[in-house]
């Protein structure tokens, strides 16, 4: 191999223009990525480009994928280990060459141990500012907006990391199509109130106001994950909550139980198989605390809560909660919007959304968002 | 991160059911995958799996692609050293995963340094029979063929590696819509008689019967890329020949020289712009010689020439060149075919044919041959 | 011309197999085609076959579509008078064609002088019975459900019958996913409450009871128009209501006024351009009313409120309402279904929904009610 | 209905503004359309519009559409006589429509009885001038070219004038992604040599200097369909040919005979289903001489021989075909272009094309027409 004696190291902290997508704690020696989508974006003038990126975990190891010039050329698992991970080489060291290196998993839950830092980049030219989009959008789900079944064959049913992806995502092309920075806040299997399996504490809300709260462990404590939000420094134009889907699936789970505590919960059905009322309602009142936590941090935000890749048994209860809370407000920026099912044509892997229901989806939300903005 | 201590390194020679894609010299300790679309196939019953790669290059480094269950999850290009790449970890053990790690990029006639080896593969459980498809197909030509510009931005003009690949390649795509196994032949730039620019030794033909004859240097020589290949080892049912954009090209570039003979080649247009009547018989005398080589070594295969992915200029010649050979050999089993021209909305990067183009040529060609294969 | 000696005509009420879609008296000599969509279905042996129609109009002519073996093969204007129109000749005279003569317009309330009727067919040869379907449906709208704007290029702005069709009909193509029979309900311009231009009386339920109580003058009266509907002869599996389009054009609407009487209605919009709580209300009151009475002639039909083709402006509302209509009555048959919006690549003449928004309504509406059916 | 006291009729021969479509006599009192695709284009400016039509045949009966601002909106079976059709009406009367009302029918060698003509038109307001197109196109063929099995439903197989259109043909797609006015000279079953049945006369090429010369009858002759062509009146700049079809099946059905004369012809297949040497050379002699007739009466139009909609079998000897007579006579200006095959999802009634596949052909054609035309 030819060396290129060109190269130079530049800590992320040292670069002169680097733009961060997803909320991160805004330390960048290193950088450490928590949310799905979240990236680094550079704009490189040289012909080569190294990161080097330095991965852990137990059990669910980090994935990237590499977008050059607004593009995915690559997608790679990062096994654990500190190690420079090549971007490009031999192009032309004239021209300046957009690069988002996004990570293309969700923050990882279920792994204390799980993570993903960017200590620096590698090459041999320079580095030009990178342009703000027109808009800001922030997308908060579950593992529809983890781009849990984007990839893999459809017989797929192992839950790991390699069918999760941002690119290809109803969120990433939404932001695209209205040419906008976005951030996404999800978490696979987790609701408003509860997650598909009534654990009461697996709700986005609850840790919503920190840098990446659902996380656990000691090691995410020390990379700073729990730290507040610093909602000032990134108010976005529009965010959108696509949660509901699992709330919906408790109702048709066992009861959850805490082994330690004995604490159990369960979203009941009546004997129709319709919902129970009381717990129906709890649903609801979660709905209108989350829009009211929502609304105090993204002060003139759009909220849009998108609902229906999955089906639509909790629209009506999605209906009523924001109904409530823009009656008791007065808040007039709150929509709801339902999005397209998926179909036997639309499916991916693991019995989720597929390319087809993001790109659908994100045809359909986009339009709506479009004249939200217009006004 | 938690160890697996069930991995068990297999060397590829010692592993009971592999199966190899691609023309090789036969040799597994190591491997060495020479043409884009030459790959290593695997049943694995196991939970993970990793792979032992060797990458080398003076300039274009090796890419690969990893399908699983017929389905791409990853693509990375494999910078120069020797070391374990993770294929998947973290499934379910008891279930077989159809695995087949491809060779993305073409044969690099143009870096003799450049080499991509596999040595051995580590698992947790077996490996199964792999089945055979019901036809075999071999592609031949040039950097539509290589896939050049299926990824990348429409605006890339880099002739580099990672614009390269034989995933969502029309040979790919064909060959699955058949079910049947294949491997590609092919040299961006390259022609049946000349290169673009009139090198009259950039030519397919003349390196048709070596294990990849087209490469250079010493090194490539030691690996047997210039052996004999081993035509009985591996009869095709269709044979598709997909040259002359270049032999085309060759009329509209500059003379070459050969700076160290002198030796110079020119395929020449007539002042009103039309062929010169005695290049373009070269040109068809080429079609012929190819025709005869290929079928000397591929007795009953039925030879398809298509054309068309970049216009149709030598459509004319191929068809009388075709036609001559047939009624001088008596051959019947030789079709032409024209494939779908390349528009402003399929097109990909370095003005060459994108995805949505290379799927219609796909779907045209499948077609055809389908017709063909039933008869 | 030869001249088929064969021919013999054939009053409706004579036929022994006729099967007769849309809602109609129930009358033969003539039958009278009131609503759009409405049809004579015939399953004819032989070689030719017309219709006698008597068509009239004060302003707005009648137009049909002939559909062959379920492919649409004709559509023509009925200018005023009473004479044959031929479906098809020089066919084979053994085989069996399926066909329906479609009235493409709706009931015209504008035009009391409009009518539509068939007296009798004339054939060479015989009518075979014509199945049932496996599901009914109706299909209750505005000039969205009338077809408006389905044919004609987008320039087009003139309020004509030319622009407007049941072929390709989000409600026909719904109806045809899910093979069903279906009746199509609607009138161009008006709401469950008001008209876009605020006329109170120009809302659907009010004359839902009646066989097309919509019309006005003597001519209809004298067709049975006004007669009560028998809806014990015709119980549909689901009711699609696709109501408040216009609606909420009035609250963006003038003032409207009664001439003769001096009545005056006006939904009104807030300063802040928000809609008048206590004009909202009285709409969400006539959407709970309407679901009273769609449920008393309609005992086990599942009712689906859909909405959305031309945006969604009073989606809470109408979720208010049929919440509230749960609630008071305890029916659980009723859902609420967001359609996709129109788009400028979908749209269709007079700034109405084309061919490719009515496609994609169907698409999703045909694959929600499956799910329901199929319980 | 009300009377529109306004229209006034005016024969076809005193309109100031008319622009006729298609091969005719140059007679406006009547004119007579022959040919599928032609036409009498008006831009009218009023609010209602009729036209004089008298239909006659034995057996095939014509067929009309109505094109209005470039969209279909009607398309009607002309049953015998001479009646007025209504074209539009209630129309906004100050702006000005453009209508194309089309024989949507080849010319009926078969039906001698067989005649469309108009002869006046009715309208309450003026005519305006039509432009002229950019280019000229004449599309040459047989039944693909005639657009049998455009309509009707797959399994439809009567030989029948309700099945041809020239709407949605891939002539008239092409013609109109190009910008082009355009004449159809077809005829179904028909070839550059034999018809699809061997019968040596029904070739198109024998006939191609008369106005429509393959009819028969002293009917057709007083209609003057077989007066000398007036080339000089309207020169093409593209002819496209696309016959070759039915010489193909010649060679797979029975002998023809002329009972009369006792005259026969059969193209023959060699024992191996080969085609006949002999035979195969009168098909290549036809190509030639249809190309040397019509360069004497199409001076500068580029000539396109296209084929492939229902198989290429004969595609080599068509390229050797065209490839002669260019090196027999120097000229320059002809290409052979294969265009997209149909397939199962592509297919129309009586296993014709059906719309998809002339969309596909349209789509391929015009993109290659579009590069010589910019030449």
């Amino acid at each position: 191999m030819m060396q290129n004696e060109k190269l130079k190291v530049h800590p992320l902290s040292e670069l002169d223009h680097l733009k961060v997508h997803g909320r991160t704690t805004g330390c960048l020696s290193p950088l450490t990525l928590f949310w799905t989508g979240s990236a680094i974006e550079l704009n490189v003038k040289g012909s080569e480009l190294w990161i080097e990126v330095e991965s852990d975990y137990d059990n669910y190891e980090p994935w990237i994928s590499i977008v050059i010039n607004s593009v995915p050329v690559s997608r790679q698992m990062l096994t654990a280990g500190r190690y420079w991970v090549c971007v490009f080489r031999g192009m032309n060291e004239n021209t300046v060459k957009n690069v988002r290196i996004v990570k293309d998993l969700q923050a990882m839950s279920e792994d204390p141990g799980h993570s993903l830092q960017i200590h620096a980049v590698k090459a041999d030219g320079e580095f030009l500012p990178v342009d703000e989009k027109s808009f800001k959008m922030e997308f908060i789900g579950d593992s529809i907006t983890s781009g849990e079944g984007i990839i893999g064959a459809k017989a797929e049913e192992d839950w790991i990391p390699m069918w999760f992806s941002a690119i290809n995502n109803y969120s990433t092309l939404t932001a695209e199509a209205l040419n906008a920075d976005y951030r996404i806040i999800s978490q696979s299997g987790w609701g408003v109130l509860t997650s598909w399996d009534n654990n009461p504490h697996a709700n986005i809300p609850e840790y919503y106001d920190k840098v990446c709260g659902l996380l656990t462990g000691d090691k995410n404590e020390a990379l700073g994950a729990f730290e507040e939000h610093s909602f000032d420094s990134w108010q976005p134009n529009v965010v959108v909550v696509n949660l509901g889907t699992n709330d919906a699936g408790a109702f048709h789970s066992p009861e959850w139980k805490d082994e330690g505590t004995g604490q159990t919960h369960k979203q009941r059905l009546n004997k129709d198989g319709s919902y129970n009322e009381e717990d129906l309602g709890a649903f609801e009142e979660a709905v209108q605390n989350f829009l009211t936590k929502l609304r105090k941090y993204n002060t003139n935000a759009h909220i849009v809560w998108v609902y229906g890749m999955l089906g639509i048994p909790l629209m009506p209860a999605i209906y009523r909660a924001v109904d409530i809370y823009m009656k008791k407000t007065g808040d007039k920026k709150v929509s709801v919007f339902q999005i397209p099912n998926t179909t036997d044509e639309t499916v991916g892997s693991r019995s989720h959304p597929g390319v087809l229901a993001h790109q659908k989806a994100a045809q359909e939300l986009s339009g709506f968002i479009a004249e939200i903005l217009a006004r």
